[in-house]
């Protein structure tokens, strides 16, 4: 049965790589004060507070900062560190002194470090002396687990994988859901509360929380709202004639995925009909765009050329979409002025929308995963009109 | 009837004191990358994400940077600002560039900048250059905002107090549905979407959701996990004996509480109930050492002082409770290095607590206003253990 985690062999791989990287550019060791960056290359994931949780790499091995309510945590045998270095609390415990004496463990205090920030960043009220003021080592800032995040492994995958499926039923109970006169927060939230129960009534003890998400997510606008791509007020109800635009993410292993669709309450318009099938045609065009080896800005450009053809590019926000994995957006993105070319083992939100006011917003959103030779969708959902219509 | 959002007066005088704050100390303007501060000072939320929304204030008002998927959001006029520059995405819009112009706009971009950061935080894989990149201007960080932010106002009590009316919901309904062989996260789910529909039954189209977070968020524990302060992870199920502790967050107008209790599933035994009453009494000493003029330091010092007295000393894994408002946690916190003195305004959790390997931990939270002459606790559930413990 498959396990529903990143296995240490891959966290073992992950911390020599980076090393790798690091010693590569000339430093000694690195220092990560970034949750997620810790927990990928450790495996400790924990909710980032004010209290900093800090990573050490160097040739000695790895080793970590924490406070007195993560310690019983950090020495899981799960997670991938030789040593834990334990404060009370902050700011008592005073924590970058403890990651001075942690670099020193480590043979780095003196010498050059690759930090992914030159110390814990100023949330929930943190404040603190930077890494450079704590160490005689001369600190660089170098983005290497952001960069290494880029491509992800067959683990990985198989983790998002599995959080795609999850989306396909939260869409099927969100789609039963809709009703007229309803506000999409208390549908969304019904949607992760049922969504939930059956993912872990079906995956059962293999799975782990490893935020505080719960394992499966909702959200989505309804009406005019949908106009404004990233609105975060889901309160206004439901009306006959509504464009709807969800979001569905399941969360896996620490991984998430998305899944996204257009839908109408009651029969759409000729003109809404019309939008719809000009956003489904360009998000045929930007998924076919991807393979390995084609240009960042090649998917957006082929989609920008269609919809100047159709006469909506200046209906659009945003561009076709960006890389997912521990985090919703990561990148590279599908952009013009990204520049590279696609990977095998980048993952892409494929989102290529539109937005006209007054009516509404058009947009799907699937995940596709650039294989070898081309590109595997890894959410299923509908995407015709016909499918994602719901009587008024 | 009471509205529930900050009235943009007071967004006025929150903007005319940053300024005073940074002129004060030979600035000629400010400029806010966090989310959190543009939100506080302008009014403008948004979920943050690669793309910088950047505010700048100065002498000549004050202008904000978002892409083009927040223009028509940041134009709404509840917000405070008098201009809005758009870029159109990153990274084809070169926020940063916008931002170099609205300093140019704001007249501020060859004098002295005081700044929450040097540059867009590195979230979501964005990178880019700083502000000192960007501009001529001297850029300093301050910490303003987090400041401010320390003391709430009336405004801000009265959507805090609303918020943590409905926390006495979230727990009842909570504690109605504990029941043996459940799991933590299911149930919290439930109480966040039934929580969250009667909350919006109740305030109606007064409420606006600003951020992505539910109107009623849940959290809880149960069994030995609740000897981590922290742990993410609530799938464990619910057994005959354990302790489960709580968490229940409603979020009214961009500001949050805090209540949390201790229950019982089943009967408690002599242990449990033992150090339930010495947990019990900590935190009624904890709230009686508040007022106005008394040193953060002492707070914790009561509780230690008891704590060593009990025997219990060593099971405490951090320190007394934190400020709370836009944030979950805020500073200051009451620890014992906190220098300073407690001022009306200020808003604590104050939840002293301790863990038991292999039993449990015991911890209340509840959020309590500083007055002029003591202190008024906000969130209310009862706190006995009787009333906290559920039939098995």
């Amino acid at each position: 049965m498959q396990e529903l985690r990143i296995p240490r062999r891959e966290h073992e791989r992950r911390r020599a790589e980076l090393l790798e990287r690091a010693t590569d550019d000339g430093y000694d060791g690195v220092v990560l004060f970034g949750g997620l960056n810790v927990h990928y290359v450790s495996g400790m994931y924990h909710l980032p507070t004010e209290r900093p949780c800090v990573l050490g790499v160097s040739e000695a091995g790895s080793e970590i900062v924490v406070p007195r309510l993560e310690r019983d945590h950090a020495e899981r045998e799960e997670f991938l560190h030789d040593a834990v270095h334990g404060y009370f609390e902050y700011p008592q415990g005073e924590p970058m002194r403890r990651v001075a004496e942690m670099c020193d463990s480590l043979g780095i205090a003196d010498g050059r470090i690759a930090a992914d920030g030159d110390g814990s960043p100023a949330r929930n009220g943190y404040t603190g002396p930077s890494l450079s003021d704590v160490v005689d080592a001369d600190v660089g800032v170098e983005e290497y687990v952001t960069d290494m995040r880029e491509t992800k492994t067959e683990a990985e995958v198989e983790l998002i994988r599995e959080a795609s499926n999850w989306a396909t039923l939260g869409h099927r109970l969100l789609q039963e859901k809709l009703e007229v006169g309803r506000r999409p927060v208390t549908i969304a939230s019904e949607v992760a509360a049922e969504g939930t129960a059956t993912m872990l009534d079906t995956l059962g003890d293999r799975y782990e929380m490893m935020d505080w998400a719960a394992p499966m997510t909702c959200k989505f606008t309804t009406g005019e709202v949908t106009a404004l791509p990233h609105s975060v007020d889901q309160t206004n109800r439901i009306r006959e004639g509504d464009n709807v635009v969800t979001i569905v993410k399941p969360h896996v292993g620490g991984y998430t995925t998305e899944l996204e669709r257009t839908m109408f309450v009651g029969d759409p318009t000729d003109e809404q009909r019309d939008y719809f099938e000009i956003m489904r045609e360009s998000q045929r065009l930007a998924i076919d765009a991807i393979a390995p080896g084609v240009e960042y800005a090649a998917v957006e450009e082929a989609v920008v050329d269609y919809y100047e053809e159709q006469g909506v590019d200046h209906l659009t926000q945003h561009h076709v979409g960006h890389n997912i994995g521990m985090e919703g957006h990561e990148r590279p993105f599908l952009d013009v002025a990204y520049e590279g070319e696609i990977r095998p083992g980048e993952l892409y939100t494929v989102e290529p929308g539109f937005y006209v006011e007054g009516l509404g917003g058009f947009r799907h959103s699937d995940t596709v995963l650039v294989t070898e030779d081309g590109t595997e969708t890894l959410t299923s959902y509908p995407r015709d009109a016909d499918s994602l219509t719901v009587d008024a």
